[in-house]
């Protein structure tokens, strides 16, 4: 007997996500075989470190129900599943505010210390704090840095500079140039988006990093030439002005998560000494602040298929220490709502691209916004739900224009929202690789530094 | 530096529920040391599995809020952190719904099979599927169902009888007393509420028993009593009509759940044979519904509680496996809400009942909405509120009033949720003692019965 949403899913168009991937077996089997080969080792030489920015635990268990195969009866794993080791506390340390934010939960994970909302690697007294990355340079690895945000944006800023506040992008940017360790740059590998606080008015950081013997990209293409050029030691690649598109939403010059990830791997483990590299899935987070479903799913899977680069190259290297986690919820994301006992992915899959993504469309100048709902709204919208999103587009505000090309896709697959914020329930914690067994059970968020800082001695 | 959540706790009464409970750390040292004298073992005798009836992971890291020591800097521990083990999937195989409901969701966990919504340990073919408790029974162990509900309710019931449908809770009894293993009851302990399932004018199943050796208990006083008495080998105990009043509402006739687990385990483990012991948190799932936070609150404590009392015992044991999970999530909980980066606990500590019991005093002829309010909510309620409660008292829909209840501590607190039913998410799954080992990762819920049937051959 089949279950609701597959028997829906078989009588419908291939879903967006599924027809467009490859299916996990594959891999699992090859990665299985490949660990047979690994002997046991307590100490990690590599550390792949990945975050999914906002990937609560409903993130991950909607995400299933995305990936299932219609065609199989039972529920389909997802890659992380292999890989359950715990939970972690998330909670902030801060005068205001008992939920943390991303810089907060980035420096516990990257420096093992609580501080403030809004601090970057900088404790309750703005006094700088020692991250993994710098401890990883200092011990003579090679470090990276990868996201799909802004690459000075919270999470990727608390490993690599210090900062009393998240805001001062421009700052953090430099202190990547800035802050040498035993006369190097901290960060060799360089990857995601945020273009704008790289070349300014006042400074030229890209300018700076070329002449410093860094490889310069900015598009897919650039990326993957540098990635099989072996004179390219060092990268710094800055592929949007702010922001990455969501992965849905991207074009041909946009390199994928984990095509970043798979540059910077293969650039890092050149270096006998090892490498710390920390990963980010950022827009998770920024999909669910927008109560996004859509692009909650994308980022998911751009993150997943990071993910499995990095379990494939543990797989193969024998020793590197993954480990995949989330710096908090966002959104109160929930599978089920409004009474209703099911969580229906199609109308999800359905959908072409991002409300974002369509707001953009619908609010240029002389935009058919039929044309725009038919060509990328896969199931029909009722008359009410057009005239809602016609009105968002006069009144020209982007979030009621966001919010009416959401709701449709929310109400159609049961999926819940509680907030535009952040969410205080432990996030689950991912791993593999010498060392992980470290990571079992219920941890604070601290303890991925202080863990790491023991095997970087 | 301390949080904002503590510097509030800090300067108001002591909170309802810190002020009357023991800390974990005695029992946690004891335990601890207990724990060291055990051997290992990788066959369990003993199997006590306990259900959070919807206990989604936001309620096990809301809970933690609550138990949180205002004069400690750092956020408390739980006695279920202790004991993670991993996580489990909980989707149901039904033509309808893909989200589970209780019936569903503790037949996978009895009996290892998949089957519709409402299905009490039948297929989906409606054909009997053999438990893990009658198994225990068939191999001469002894058995125990434990539950605050009607322990005819849902997750009890697909442990101890077979029917097409939970509704038919007066067929459950018959099958706790009818369907006979090797001669004899299946079910030797049997404590919780729904006397009225049990005494009926068609069958007394409360005499039936009688006859048959059960002692007969309905008070805390009796449950007490029965249990320091070696003569009482089996109990029949039903404390309550229908469901038993939550923790917090209790008096002092009503026996808590640790003290039903407490007495089941000091009978049932005087079979050499060992025993199988099911536990249910039954209502933390109810208050989900009911979106009551007080009350999820309240059923935690006493399904924790419950849960130390059992690792207690596993702990001198040593022959005792211990699993302690949930079967669905339920309400959409989410700790913040509406854009706010707080959980704040004290407005759920400042309530003295649960809505459903303020309600019931609300609704008695004369009664003094304004001295009901000032005696159980310890926070200031503004004029519209007290109106809003007024109005719904008047309207003398049950619903509406502790509606009216609930949101001024929601509110207060940053509590969301978004459905009156089920939601989808992955449940976590605790555990202690010989075999738990094999619940680490994630797990399909018919894993449970699958793994404890191999102990049981």
């Amino acid at each position: 007997m089949k279950t609701f949403n597959k028997v829906i899913a078989s009588s419908v168009i291939a879903g967006l996500f599924l027809s467009s991937l490859p299916t996990a077996s594959p891999l699992q089997t090859k990665t299985a075989e490949a660990a047979a080969t690994c002997k046991a080792s307590s100490k990690p030489k590599n550390f792949i470190f990945m975050i999914g920015d906002g990937m609560g635990p409903s993130f991950n268990s909607a995400y299933r129900y995305m990936q299932d195969k219609p065609q199989t009866k039972e529920l389909d794993k997802v890659s992380f599943d292999s890989y359950l080791l715990g939970g972690q506390r998330t909670i902030a340390e801060d005068d205001h505010q008992n939920i943390t934010d991303s810089a907060s939960a980035a420096t516990a994970m990257s420096a093992g210390v609580k501080t403030y909302n809004n601090a970057i690697a900088v404790d309750n007294d703005k006094t700088p704090v020692k991250t993994v990355l710098e401890q990883a340079k200092t011990v003579d690895k090679s470090t990276g840095l990868v996201a799909t945000s802004e690459v000075t944006h919270a999470t990727p800023a608390a490993y690599g500079a210090h900062d009393e506040s998240r805001k001062n992008m421009p700052a953090i940017a430099d202190d990547y140039f800035d802050e040498m360790i035993k006369g190097q740059h901290k960060v060799d590998i360089i990857l995601g988006g945020g273009k704008d606080y790289f070349k300014r008015d006042d400074r030229n950081l890209i300018k700076e990093f070329k002449n410093d013997g860094y490889k310069y990209v900015n598009n897919k293409k650039g990326l993957l030439k540098a990635a099989s050029n072996s004179k390219d030691k060092q990268i710094l690649g800055l592929f949007s002005p702010g922001g990455m598109p969501k992965m849905i939403d991207r074009d041909a010059n946009m390199p994928s998560l984990k095509q970043m990830t798979s540059t910077a791997i293969k650039k890092l483990s050149k270096d006998k000494d090892g490498f710390f590299l920390m990963v980010e899935g950022s827009q998770i987070d920024w999909a669910g602040h927008a109560n996004d479903v859509t692009g909650a799913m994308s980022e998911m899977r751009d993150f997943d298929l990071a993910f499995q680069e990095a379990i494939k190259f543990a797989k193969t290297d024998c020793n590197t220490l993954v480990i995949a986690t989330a710096d908090h919820s966002t959104g109160g994301l929930s599978m089920g709502a409004r009474g209703e006992y099911n969580f229906l992915v199609e109308p999800i899959k359905q959908m072409k691209h991002t409300p974002e993504y369509l707001r953009a469309q619908m609010m240029k100048d002389g935009a058919d916004i039929d044309k725009i709902i038919k060509d990328n709204i896969g199931f029909e919208l009722t008359a009410d739900e057009v005239k809602a999103i016609k009105d968002a587009v006069t009144s020209k505000k982007a979030a009621a224009i966001e919010d009416a090309i959401e709701r449709p896709v929310d109400t159609r697959s049961f999926t819940g929202w509680t907030t535009g914020g952040h969410t205080g329930e432990d996030v689950n914690v991912y791993g593999y690789g010498p060392g992980s067994d470290l990571w079992r059970g219920n941890m604070d968020n601290t303890d991925n530094a202080k863990r790491i800082f023991k095997f970087l001695k």
